[in-house]
């Protein structure tokens, strides 16, 4: 795969020991041996491509710098994507696929491979499109779509504000209809009211879907989205009324220019308002959406979608830290012996493969949620909501864990490599920037924990909750004594308990929240282990999940010690059959060659400071004169 | 303090109903009354003076413009302090020093109110100094402290290397002395060799104390430091044979020039062999130290240095997510009232409040180590190093415990923040990046837990640690359990186990050392909580403090529920305490006025990318022909 002459002697040692098919696991993961084929191709396609490499690493740039680099790579791999694939061999599937009249995929996916950072064109894939298709009307939809598909107008979906995020009811900003010219009024009513955070919404979008509190005829209607053009679409100038700009530094997702954005008495047309579930009729009549359950839908969707990232996200990490620990050799096991690759030290093994496993749990979840997902919206479209409850339940509950146990997981692998994972270039910290964003954006997980929390107080309250909280209810509970003990001893009992003692209901779930939240955690590594463990039964793999078995998990404490010994011989093999490529990984300690000092050196020679030897300017106005100044 | 017209309607309805004299937390942190004002006169001597203000938010500025900015502002904090002091009343104290003789502080304590991703000069004071100070002979001090106290040489500490850290023992630099011309000759073996992370190294330093393995008369004496000059002290060029220069991006403490260094046979004269406990001799003849453990005394320094600087920075970003959940409303407690202060929710306070309890512990545990190192060193003086083992255990585990715990409460307290605590501005992405660092430098976290556990086991085995380790040597056992069952039912037996299946001890050794790691982390902890309540016990407070008296920690699980509504009451008027000027604190949303939406608000306008509507040359050249681009 990667072309390197350079193969560290441990690492090919491992590989030639390799007693598995490192294929299947990758078919596992992508799907099926075709969708490997076009991941395959599709990446090479990308990364061939000399106008999309960096011509230097963007985390030496400015803030503004960083935008420019980024979108343009964002415009050119878009651009790519449309155009016809050359004749060659190599990209046959591609080929093919656009012959066929399917596009290539020009979402986030195949982005990441070169947009490390995150992307300003990315909402426009993942939420802008989305929003169109699941709350456009048919006429809406064949208005917008084609000119949002075709890229002739660029969206983001602007909803968080200053002064509200997960708490949606809260939002504040406006939108009220006008029925003498059947318009609706946006505005911002206060400084706590602009959008702020959309990405792409700073300096790249040109429209937006807008949530607003619609009002009508004199009455707050609650949340909606609104289709809004924000700027001219041939000077790309904010249209009057319109305050837009970016909103300054992150933690990490740089290159994406998230945004603020003000209404300063904005109309727009009816027929603006998003109307698949709700309508505001030419007099001002609203008519309300037949489920108010219909929007959890879109947001189970955007959920599921980050567990399967974290997945993606946990096998770069585990990849890097696992290949580094090979290479890497430090102080002593054996007296008197060599220095020892750290892979072997247990208090190392500790920290890799419980990173390792969860990367494959997480899947197998996102996998399952995936195909419930589909088969609601199926039922859906058959006007039966019965599976959505569940689902929501379900989503919130893996994305709370995915996202909390990844970022933890990405902390504790990049401090496993050592001060080296401090570097950007090691990748993590990047890496880490997304896994912890994810813990805050797309429902804040205490939020979420509580919501799972009321789920499962409720459940066992009047038996009212689906499949995934099942085992909670009648006498018997086979597998999941952990949670059944959370909840009834902990939570339940402090509920009970505070009730006792005279506290209303609100005043009792604030002052159990602690517990809660326990309970709900507890809940989510059940539904995760669960879903694992079947996976597993299910039997796709012939390889090292062997060593993995159900029999095992359920003593998975006292067999803890010798599972690290024995993923020890496997760990290489597996990271390897994740099958990312070394440009896609964007870390120096985790290439498939295993250079890893040496790849460290020569990025660090790219750093502008080291163009010349002496920092001239520094030196000469300040550096100098302080060393000639004697006290 | 502040000079702010605005105050936040929630924030001045806790400050007046304050009941505790806030001075004395103050003075308690500074040290006592006269230190108060000290620091205070100096900060505000620092902050008063625009030339060290940043033009532009250094977030804002690409790798090598962050770099020349910061580091102008090191040299002019550092020449400033060397100037005589206006004759101003509100500086009386700082010009009555200056009158006494005594220097104002130039070290990285002030000068981290300006200079918050690091500072290029900061190891010249902390280890470079310090160095000449603990290594050298009196006549080297006498020759080269001088010049490093009046700045006419800049050094800093090179010890880690790219292929060691830790592993002292594992360095490969060479320094051969060669009788004949009476020098050493330095040398980097090969690239892991590579000198690699020593701050100011890049581009800042002309010399370095450089810790080498000493070869003379054909034999290894192992480690030893070296003083080198690596550039000309006018022209700052590299020296022949001297490859130096910067290593690239971090995750955070990016204004430092972090280096690399390589020598190829390199002479220094045989006197720069830093001669204070071991010496060669003019023919090569190599002289032991008296003891090897007088090393230990450095390291415990620095060690201590950390934990204190951990309590500081555990108190900036307590105070932020003090101050901002107290002004931040959302979503709902009572039905149908207003949307309550997030400070309310039990779930909230979870996050904040032990945070803010381990700011006052690692401040209590700092400060005993230091009573017990001035004590050592005078020991040390007369010949007495009993304590020194005891005192290093004592800061491995306060050095480990204080860095992981504080990097974990940073991430919660940015997390409790919501979406906002990843912006750059609101202060805690650059709190996280030196908390973390400080678990993997001067020690990495895992290699010491498992030092402080060899310890433990030794001293349970023959009796033979010190003060600290007092407790687990003979039967009764008062006040420790937890610690005695990790170390007994845990590691003890797992050891014992190991053994009895006739593994090698050092085997033995790994496969336990997971369950070692336990037990030296629940003995840290024991030994922060003990200093914690004695400290209480002595009643140097009249405050707030009587809520966390010692009777309240022994049942502290049931009454942690009661204890976070009590330190609710407290808590902004704590913070407020802790006396952070709003320009250190660097933090949009804890400032103290409260008014943190529109302070968030004036940061983004400062964005670069704000200074025009359409960011022109993305636009014209990328995204404008991606939208007319017809499919």
């Amino acid at each position: 795969m990667a072309a390197s002459f350079y193969e560290n002697p441990d690492l090919k040692r491992e590989r030639q020991s390799c007693n598995f098919d490192k294929d299947e696991i990758t078919n596992l993961i992508d799907g099926n041996v075709e969708k490997t084929k076009y991941r395959r191709e599709l990446v090479e396609y990308i990364l061939s491509d000399p106008s999309l490499k960096d011509p230097i690493p963007v985390e030496y740039l400015s803030h503004e710098e960083k935008y420019a680099a980024e979108l343009k790579k964002a415009c050119l791999l878009v651009q790519k994507m449309r155009e016809p694939v050359p004749k060659e061999a190599k990209f046959e599937t591609l080929r093919k696929r656009q012959e066929n009249g399917k596009p290539l995929d020009i979402g986030v996916g195949p982005s990441s491979v070169i947009l490390k950072e995150g992307n300003a064109l990315g909402l426009h894939f993942v939420m802008f499109i989305p929003a169109i298709i699941g709350q456009g009307s048919t006429e809406q939809q064949n208005k917008w779509l084609p000119r949002a598909l075709n890229l002739e107008i660029i969206g983001t979906y602007a909803q968080t504000e200053l002064g509200h995020g997960t708490f949606l009811r809260g939002l504040e900003t406006k939108a009220t209809y006008d029925p003498d010219t059947k318009e609706f009024i946006l505005e911002t009513p206060s400084l706590s009211a602009y959008k702020w955070w959309p990405g792409g919404l700073g300096k790249t979008s040109n429209y937006a879907v807008v949530m607003a509190q619609l009002y009508t005829k004199g009455k707050c209607e609650g949340i909606h989205p609104f289709l809004v053009q924000l700027r001219d679409e041939t000077t790309h100038e904010p249209l009057p009324g319109i305050s837009v700009g970016e909103i300054g530094p992150k933690l990490g997702l740089n290159s994406n220019d998230n945004g603020y954005l003000g209404f300063d008495r904005v109309r727009i047309p009816r027929d603006q308002l998003l109307m698949k579930h709700s309508q505001v009729l030419e007099d001002g009549t609203y008519v309300k959406p037949k489920s108010t359950k219909l929007g959890y839908a879109t947001m189970v969707y955007v959920r599921v979608f980050i567990v399967q990232d974290m997945a993606q996200l946990l096998r770069k990490a585990v990849t890097i830290a696992t290949r580094y620990s090979c290479v890497r050799h430090q102080s002593e096991l054996k007296p008197g012996e060599p220095e020892p690759q750290i892979l072997d030290y247990k208090a190392q093994q500790n920290k890799l493969f419980p990173a390792l496993a969860a990367s494959f749990a997480f899947h197998f979840a996102a996998e399952k949620v995936w195909n419930l997902y589909h088969l609601a919206t199926e039922n859906i479209g058959k006007g039966d909501l019965q599976m959505l409850p569940d689902l929501h339940g379900m989503s919130c509950a893996m994305k709370a864990l995915s996202t909390s146990e990844t970022a933890k997981f990405v902390e504790t692998l990049r401090q496993s490599c050592g001060g080296h994972g401090y570097m950007v270039s090691s990748g993590f910290p990047r890496l880490y920037g997304i896994a912890t964003a994810s813990e805050t954006y797309e429902g804040e997980n205490t939020v979420l924990w509580l919501q799972v929390a009321r789920y499962l107080i409720k459940t066992r309250m009047d038996g009212s909750g689906g499949q995934s909280v099942a085992y909670l209810i009648g006498s018997d509970l086979p597998d999941n004594k952990a949670v059944d003990l959370s909840l009834d001893d902990l939570a339940m009992k402090e509920l009970a308990e505070h009730g006792r003692q005279g506290m209303a209901p609100y005043d009792a779930w604030n002052h159990s929240a602690v517990q809660l939240i326990k309970a709900a955690q507890a809940h989510a590594r059940y539904l995760v282990a669960d879903c694992f463990v079947r996976s597993v039964k299910e039997d796709k793999l012939s390889g090292p999940f062997a060593e993995l078995k159900t029999e095992h998990l359920s003593q998975l404490q006292a067999k803890y010690m010798e599972l690290l010994s024995i993923i020890r011989g496997y760990a290489v093999n597996v990271v390897d059959s994740f099958d990312i490529r070394d440009e896609a990984l964007g870390s120096v300690l985790g290439c498939w060659d295993g250079n890893a000092y040496q790849r460290l050196f020569d990025e660090a020679l790219k750093s502008p400071l080291n163009r010349n030897a002496v920092h001239r300017e520094s030196f000469e106005k300040y550096l100098k004169p302080l060393m000639k100044s004697k006290l």
